[in-house]
């Protein structure tokens, strides 16, 4: 490990390493989440008139590898969440994993000095690099947890939410 | 600002100043979404056997200012969920207004080298200061998301989710 990473480390809160490993786990705990629901459910059951979870996913898909694009181009993207592809859970999951691999490449490419850096994602939200990324995890964890309510609903038990 | 503040935030991801904010703007949103429930349906409304979000709210206080206390202390807190004051709205949110004071008092004794020390919170969860203090705000997205449906199940609108 070079120096640099070592002292960032030590006077961080947390590394960017660790943002991407800690994104990456509550990415493969709403998999899981997906991979829980029945075939039908996934598409058609809601309560209180709120998206099915597939809807949700679609967001979270349209967010994340777009979301992290923009960062490292400068370009504005269009916030698709209707995916043609997203018509199973076989290929969500696909998609899913996809985005998976695309959000460990384009971290990369995401110095530690461009967390604070203004941004203003999908040609409307302002705010700075760090704050974008965290908005990008918490409505996952947010719509996630919805999914949680469906499924105990549907008397299916969900994944453990600390299990990463 | 001091240079040594400065040279932090370029090379950091997040400060720690802005995870306690980050941590205040959700508990904020949080604090509306009890608000936001009838008195008799934040203490009986359910789905699927879930706890009614009154539970899920003495959950919240009981991790927020007993972890950031474990990890300021190095002792050992009890996980304590069912509070004896917790009979009403009004005293939920009386001990919810107390928690956001005594958690900024416990941050300012947490300097930025401690967030990756090792730690066990509650006698039993290991983790590092910073992954601890994720799983406290992840986990309050969490329950709080799972109120934004019972609200919604209610035909209640919920504050908006970006609002903080």
């Amino acid at each position: 490990m070079d120096n640099t990473i070592t002292e960032n480390k030590v006077t961080s809160v947390i590394t960017s390493a660790e943002l991407l490993e800690h994104w990456q786990g509550h990415r493969g705990l709403t998999r899981r989440v997906i991979e829980a629901f029945p075939e039908k459910e996934l598409f058609e059951y809601s309560i209180g008139r709120m998206r099915p979870f597939a809807g949700m996913v679609q967001e979270l898909l349209a967010i994340a590898v777009p979301g992290l694009r923009e960062i490292t181009s400068g370009g504005t993207e269009e916030l698709n969440e209707h995916l043609d592809q997203a018509t199973s859970k076989a290929n969500i999951l696909a998609l899913w994993d996809e985005a998976t691999a695309e959000i460990n490449r384009y971290w990369a490419l995401i110095p530690a000095e461009r967390f604070h850096d203004t941004i203003r994602t999908f040609g409307q939200y302002e705010g700075t690099v760090y704050s974008s990324i965290f908005y990008f995890i918490d409505n996952e964890i947010h719509h996630r947890a919805q999914a949680f309510v469906y499924l105990r609903s549907l008397g299916i038990e969900p994944p453990y939410f600390w299990q990463r």
